[in-house]
């Protein structure tokens, strides 16, 4: 299974991904998220919560949270995927644990979306990891069922 | 990422899968399924429709098609996964291609998984390979949302 991020994926497929950056905060981190970044609580963190389109339809809402001292600038996400201004910091995400599951959009997600309130979405929550094993990333994404699927192929070695 | 069947991985959690075959028909494939098991037109084709459930509760919707000679009998599968039982007989699934999404449940399933219409599901489509590569089985599975997710660690080699 190979490491890629969504933005990349659209781009290889000529979808013309477009980001709007809804939310883009430094704040110290709540015990949640503390613990999911394996930070102590209070440090500071980047929270930052965008909307994904290609061909000019939405497609997901992606919610990160990552140490401020590796958050990329707000015009940077506008611009390139989060692993991609990463990758352009010196960051190399090598390992990461994806759960993927779905659930029914509440209203905010649905007018974001331009779903229905209840519509189906697909959820990826995923925690990343660099070479050293610090983790560099907590995600959490949803996207419209209609418009996307994640692919994997499983191996019995 | 493992190659591991739903109900081995209930088993392993001590939650008591149990299987309902509500469907058991062996019959010449229609063109869409002879397309994705790769086989000519006509060819007898097993279509198993299961209810898992888990501890007591509905689970997952699972339709598999087969070519007919590796089609384990129905009781089989009501004491066993599919997979187990095409160990029994031999066959090593050496590769499968996961297709991951959402979906609103239909009425059918609905009913069968004690959601109401129109709940978000998750959705598993698989085509499995044996060692020689040949397709073995073609799967297109249904989860509650609430129940269910999907686990994988992707590494960037």
């Amino acid at each position: 299974v190979e490491l890629t991020s969504l933005f990349d994926d659209l781009a290889r497929a000529g979808q013309e991904p477009a980001t709007k950056v809804l939310e883009y905060t430094i704040a110290p981190a709540s015990d949640d998220i503390a613990e999911q970044l394996n930070l102590p609580i209070g440090s500071e963190v980047l929270t930052v919560r965008r909307l994904r389109s290609s061909g000019g339809q939405p497609l997901a809402l992606m919610t990160n949270h990552l140490p401020a001292a590796l958050a990329p600038d707000r015009p940077e996400l506008e611009q390139a995927g989060l692993y991609q201004a990463l990758r352009s910091r010196g960051v190399h995400i090598r390992l990461a644990r994806q759960r993927i599951g779905a659930k029914a959009a509440d209203r905010d997600e649905a007018r974001l979306l331009n779903e229905k309130p209840k519509a189906p979405l697909l959820t990826m929550n995923r925690t990343a990891f660099d070479d050293s094993g610090r983790i560099v990333e907590y995600g959490s994404h949803v996207y419209r069922a209609a418009r996307y699927y994640f692919e994997t192929t499983l191996v019995d070695r």
